[in-house]
């Protein structure tokens, strides 16, 4: 759902970078972090796709934020990760403040596996942090034969409907199904708009519309200077979604995050997320290629009803970040200059050789 | 998330009817047709449910319908249903076209005594008929322990995002989570408003808000009299979420609607439905009584939020529908005389005694 954030209109052209390049970077970066290597290289990884897929708001502009967090001590580059309560088809993953991507690839892989031996497999995240882009592991479940739902949460940042202040968060949801070529990702968050697109409208100065946000004193506003609050999907329907995840993964898991937040607690100052994966194995309930035809026939008949004339073409969840993903494996991510003297000054600073612009 | 239907303003005042004279008489329509006594009394229990709640548009005001859907053979009142596929976590309930409610408390019961098992149970349900209100089943599961997911999936009756044309379902999400005094439960669908709101404000005349609905052609309309197609929640987010529900619940239980109802199939003019529910069992993650304290912490601090002047009060995910219920539970049910009469006339073919004003 996300676009990327594009840089305000006189800054220099961003200056595309290969994936490869800004992977081995970011993975450098976070070796000398003080995580393992497969660790720093899962990290990489995720925040890079997300960049290849459009939604640079989860992409490496996140660096920073991560060493941050790894050096006030709320990211543990060491984790030391144990699972309970552990069944054939359920698991307890108690994360030790892990990077968000490498909690969530392990949960993701357990959940698959259980989910190959019993039909459905459920992996609980308690205590991890920032899970960047949610359908990164969704896609990776989906890719093993597995229809996955993802769901996280983290600190409030969204108005709970009816209320005039801060009460619940952005909270995403990611579903995806195996498909042929490729499977369908949906990756929303719970909010009317992203962050990301407020910040573009906060940089271009131009009005956003009614309904999107409120000022920091809780009034609604058009004006992207004074939008603080993002309001959620469909009013209530947002931000009950919202809190019904909080309480999936936040409260079942014992690990309250909005409660603490509200309260001003010292626990709620700290950057702490909670999430969950369900995995099922299609191949469980009928055949696989059955159900790609399937999806294939309903993609196709629901592409080629009559378009609104606003609209390009009707897209499937998911169908624009791929072609962007496409098209930036083979061009290159346009990282805003900004972004890339960013990271530059976190890699001088870590002894890490500085990225260069390599298209 | 919906409201009631109210009558036009002309209309009589609706007569208020007692919830277990309704009942009663729902389930002695149901076993006139055809119906084992049981299953005509868990239809009749969760349509009544849903007028206790306010849900009136999945109410009793469905009843010839059922009965409509029975006599032209779409809903089976002898369903032989049966399991496949079942292993510790999962399971395929093969419905055979049973009444909704019959099929999804079914599914419910094994979904939570798997929960109870193995931490998570998914119940996959195969050709049901009308699944009514989706939160019965979820709050039954949360007064037994477990946190609840169900989604269920129909025919089109949406714009998909992007189309000017109908595509996807309405297909409602509920998820509930056990609590004290009252589990919490979220229930909508995922439409940008309710088909009950539309039908409400076609009876009123009323101009309905732009972004609600298009008109047959699938131009935009405020004009309630032509709205016709009911657009999604949040546009792409909405669709996209119905568009993963069709794919999680019919496509991998290998009974398509969406597709069979575009393409004008003789099958997608059926009345079919497809559906699942997945069960957390919350006390294999953590102490319930800890999970419920923390609830209550949290629905607190989120009622004491400053509160928008245009909202009476802060309500969480299902508050109002627990009024609602709690007062017509003792005041009786406010059925409009035109759905007494159509009641009454339905019973009357089938030989039960009429239902009168009973309060």
């Amino acid at each position: 759902m996300s676009e990327s954030a594009r840089p305000a209109a006189k800054a220099p052209a961003p200056s595309p970078v290969a994936a490869e390049a800004l992977t081995r970077f970011v993975r450098d970066i976070f070796v000398r972090s003080g995580m393992a290597e497969p660790h720093a290289a899962t990290v990489a990884e995720v925040l890079v796709w997300a960049n290849l897929r459009g939604v640079d708001g989860h992409g490496v502009v996140r660096l920073p934020r991560y060493v941050e967090l790894i050096e006030i001590g709320d990211m543990n580059p060491k984790p030391a990760m144990a699972l309970r309560n552990e069944t054939a088809a359920s698991v307890l993953i108690e994360a030790d403040r892990a990077p968000g991507p490498v909690a969530m690839s392990h949960a993701m892989d357990i959940a698959v596996r259980k989910s190959k031996d019993v039909g459905i497999g459920f992996a609980l995240v308690r205590a991890t942090t920032h899970t960047a882009a949610l359908g990164y592991y969704t896609l990776a479940a989906a890719r093993q034969g597995a229809a996955a739902i993802a769901f996280s949460a983290s600190w409030a940042n969204m108005a709970y409907h009816g209320a005039r202040a801060v009460g619940v968060s952005t909270n995403p949801v990611s579903i995806a199904v195996p498909g042929e070529p490729e499977p369908v990702m949906l990756d929303m968050a719970t909010s009317v708009v992203s962050m990301g697109k407020l910040n573009q409208a906060r940089k271009t100065g131009q009005p956003i519309p009614a309904g999107w946000a409120l000022d920091k004193n809780g009034n609604p506003t058009t004006d992207p200077k004074t939008a603080e609050i993002v309001l959620p999907m469909g009013g209530p329907k947002g931000s009950g979604l919202s809190f019904m995840i909080e309480c999936l993964t936040s409260l079942i898991a014992g690990n309250p995050l909005i409660s603490e937040f509200i309260e001003k607690t010292e626990l709620g100052a700290r950057h702490r997320q909670n999430a969950l994966i369900i995995a099922i194995d299609i191949a469980r309930f009928g055949d696989p290629k059955v159900f790609a035809r399937e999806l294939a026939r309903l993609a196709k008949l629901l592409k080629a009803l009559p378009c609104d004339p606003e609209v390009e073409e009707i897209l499937l969840p998911g169908e624009r970040a791929g072609r962007t993903y496409a098209r930036r494996s083979r061009d290159g991510i346009p990282l805003p200059a900004a972004t890339l003297a960013e990271l530059n000054a976190v890699g001088e600073r870590l002894g890490v050789s500085p990225l260069l612009r390599q298209l």
